[in-house]
C-alpha cells in the first residue's frame, strides 16, 4: 500500500488500445486488466476466500441489492464490515443494485428522487436513493462503491435513452455529493444504450464529477455482440486515460479479450460460476459441456494447458460423472476452474501488454 | 507400509472395552477407532480429497450399488481404479450394496443365488451375487471390500431374522471363496437383528471364515437407540479381538462414543455431510441448526473449541446467512466442519485409550 488515495490508478503501459494499470484500494492493489468474480450475496458461489486467493483473484464483486435485503446493513456492520463478514481481506467492489432493481420491472416504481421496490424474497418494500446506496456501500466498508444508475432495456427509443442518461447524470451528481471521500472509492456508471450521442453526453456528465473511476453500464442487456463491442470501444474512448474503466457484465473469454482490446481495465460477470454450475468448463478455445456423453470416458484434464488444481487432479470423465450424479463437487470444481481460466487469461494479457505484444496475443486467442 | 498382508490389524491398547488399533491397508495405515466419511458416488459430497486430507481423514467409504450403476465398472477400471478416478490416494472401503438393494423393496427380487434389482436411475435390470460383488470391488482396487449380505428391516419375526442370517452366512462362504486374497481385504457382515441368538450364530459362521475384518450390520435400521447400543456391545464381544470391528451406519457424536465404548474400531455414516447440507453444525455437546433466527447476529465461530478452518474464519451469522440465501458454500462449510468434529473426536478418543483414560473421556462427552 502507498499513501495514494483509495482508487488511485496508474497506467503502466499500453499496447495498441489495450491498457496495463495498477489500481490502489483500501484492501490492496489490483493489477489491471482484471476480471472480478461475482459474489452476489457475500459469497462467490461454492468457493471459499482461500480458493480465490489460491487462484490469484485480487478483487471480487458483491451486490448492494442482495445484501441490502439479506442479511441487511446492520448485520454486516455488526460483523465488522463486509470483509470480516465473509472472510475476504482483499478488495471488494459492490454494484449499486440499480441493474437488479430495474430488472424487477413490475415490482419497482421510479421517481426523480429514487426508486421504491419490493423484495423478491418477502415482498417487503424498500427504497434506494443515490445517497442511501452510496452510504450503504460505505457502511459495508467496501473498496469501490458504484453509484445508483438507471439501466434501461434494449431496444429503447432515443427519448427513453436520453431520459435515462439525464436521470443517471442527476443521480451521479447527488451520489458524488453524498460520497464521504473515505476508504471507499466511488465509481460513476455511464448509460446511453447503443446511441453514441447519449453515450457521449453521459460520459461528459460523469467525467465532470472527476470520480476515481468510471463504469460502462447498459451493455450486455439485449444488444448484439457487435453492438456491444462497438459501444464499449466508443464508450471507453470517451473516458479519461488516467482513470480505471470498468465494463459491467462481461465474462466470456471472447468478450473479455474484446473488452481489453477496447481499452477496458475491469470486468465482472456471473458467467464463469453460473456456467460452471451447469457443467460448462471454459477454455481459451471455447467451452466444453461436460454433461455430454463424449466426456464420460475422457480421462484427460479439462484443459491440457491449464495449471489449476482441478486440471491437475481430476479428469473430464470424473467431472462428467459428478454432474450426471448431481454431485455438489462438480459445481465447485468447474466454478474454480472457470475463474482460474479468466484470471490466468488476464495475467497473460497483462504480460502481453507490458511487452507491447497485445495484438499478437489477442489474435492468438482469436476473440475480437 | 510394512509387509503385513492388506487388512492386518494390530490392537495397540485397550481401556475398559474401548480399543486402540492400527489397520494396515494397501493405500496406507488407518489408526482406529476411525470415522469413515461417506463418499457414496466417488465423492464425499461437496469436499475435495485435499479437504479430507487437511481434516486428517485416512479412510473413506464409497458404495458398490451406486458405482455399479453410475459410472459403472468399466469406466472406473479404464480410469485406473477408484482411487485414480476420484483423486484420493488413501484407503477406500466400499460397502457391498446389499443395504441399498434391499432398501429398494418392490424393485428387487432375491433368490438363493443372489438378487436381481432395477436401477433407481433408469429402471435397467442388474444382478448382484456374492461373487460378482466381491469381484467388482476388487476390480475397483479398493482397500476393503464388503461381502453381499441380506439386511432386513426391523422389527422382523425370528424366522425372518434366522433366514437372513442363514442366507448371509451362505453368501459369506461364497464371497470368501471368490475373494482373490490380493490388495483388497474382505470383511464379513454380521446380521441377526436384535436377536442375540441370531447374532451369535451369524458371528460364529463369519468368524469360521477367518476374514481380515468383521462388520456389524443390520443396526440403525429401525430399532431403538438402547437396542442398537445393547446389540452393538453384544455383537462386538462375539468377534475376535485381533480383527477390526466395523459398526455400519453410525455417525453422531453420541453414537460414535457409545460404539467405541462397545469395542468397535470403525464407523461410517452420512450424518455429518447430510446434516451439514441441511444447516446442522455438529459439536461435542450437540448440534446447532444454523438456520435458526438465533444465529443471524451470532458472530462467534460454530464451536469455540474446534480447530477447523471453518471455525477459524467464519461466524455462525455468516453461515446462517449462506443457508438463508441458499448458497452452496454453506453446505460445503458445514460438511467440512462436521467431518472435522468427528475426526478430531476420534483422535482424542485414541489418545484417551492410549492413556487408559477412556471412561473419563467418555463420561466427559456424556454420550453413552
Amino acid at each position: 500500500m502507498t499513501n495514494a488515495p483509495p482508487g488511485a490508478f496508474t497506467l503502466r503501459a499500453t499496447s495498441g488500445t489495450a491498457r496495463r494499470g495498477t489500481l490502489e484500494l483500501a484492501h490492496g492493489t489490483v493489477e489491471t486488466p482484471a476480471f472480478m468474480p461475482v459474489g452476489t450475496a457475500a459469497t462467490v458461489k461454492g468457493l471459499t476466500p482461500r480458493d480465490l486467493r489460491e487462484i490469484g483473484v485480487n478483487i471480487i464483486l458483491a451486490n448492494t441489492y442482495h445484501l441490502w435485503l439479506r442479511p441487511g446493513r446492520d448485520t454486516i456492520v455488526a460483523a465488522g464490515g463486509l470483509h470480516r463478514f465473509m472472510g475476504w481481506d482483499r478488495p471488494i467492489l459492490t454494484d449499486s443494485g440499480g441493474f437488479q432493481v430495474f430488472s424487477l420491472e413490475s415490482r419497482r416504481d421510479i421517481d426523480e428522487d429514487g426508486v421504491t421496490f419490493r423484495s423478491h424474497i418477502d415482498g417487503s418494500s424498500h427504497r434506494f436513493t443515490p445517497e442511501n446506496v452510496v452510504a450503504f456501500q460505505e457502511d459495508l466498508g467496501v473498496d469501490i462503491a458504484m453509484m445508483l444508475d438507471e439501466c434501461i432495456k434494449l431496444p429503447a427509443t432515443s427519448e427513453a435513452v436520453a431520459a435515462s442518461v439525464a436521470r443517471t447524470s442527476a443521480w451521479a451528481r447527488r451520489a458524488a455529493s453524498a460520497w464521504r471521500h473515505g476508504a471507499t472509492a466511488l465509481f460513476g456508471i455511464m448509460q446511453g444504450g447503443v446511441d453514441e450521442r447519449a453515450r457521449a453526453k453521459s460520459a461528459a456528465d460523469l467525467v465532470a464529477l472527476d470520480l476515481p473511476g468510471y463504469a460502462i453500464g447498459g451493455l450486455s442487456v439485449g444488444e448484439t455482440r457487435d453492438e456491444m463491442v462497438r459501444l464499449a470501444r466508443f464508450s471507453a474512448a470517451l473516458l479519461p486515460t488516467d482513470k480505471p474503466r470498468y465494463l459491467m457484465g462481461v465474462g466470456t473469454v471472447r468478450d473479455v479479450i474484446a473488452a481489453v482490446d477496447c481499452g477496458i481495465d475491469m470486468f465482472d460477470c456471473v458467467y464463469p460460476t453460473r456456467s460452471g454450475r451447469h457443467g460448462r468448463a471454459m477454455t481459451r478455445s471455447g467451452d466444453l459441456n461436460l454433461r455430454n456423453a463424449a466426456f464420460t470416458r475422457d480421462f484427460g484434464p479439462i484443459d491440457e494447458d491449464c495449471r489449476c488444481e482441478v486440471c491437475a487432479l481430476f479428469s473430464r470423465a470424473y467431472i462428467s460423472h459428478l454432474f450426471r450424479a448431481n454431485e455438489l463437487l462438480g459445481m465447485r470444481l468447474l466454478s474454480y476452474h472457470n475463474i482460474f481460466i479468466l484470471d490466468a487469461l488476464m495475467a497473460d494479457a497483462r504480460r502481453a501488454i507490458e511487452a507491447d505484444a497485445w495484438a499478437a496475443f489477442r489474435d492468438r486467442i482469436g476473440a475480437v
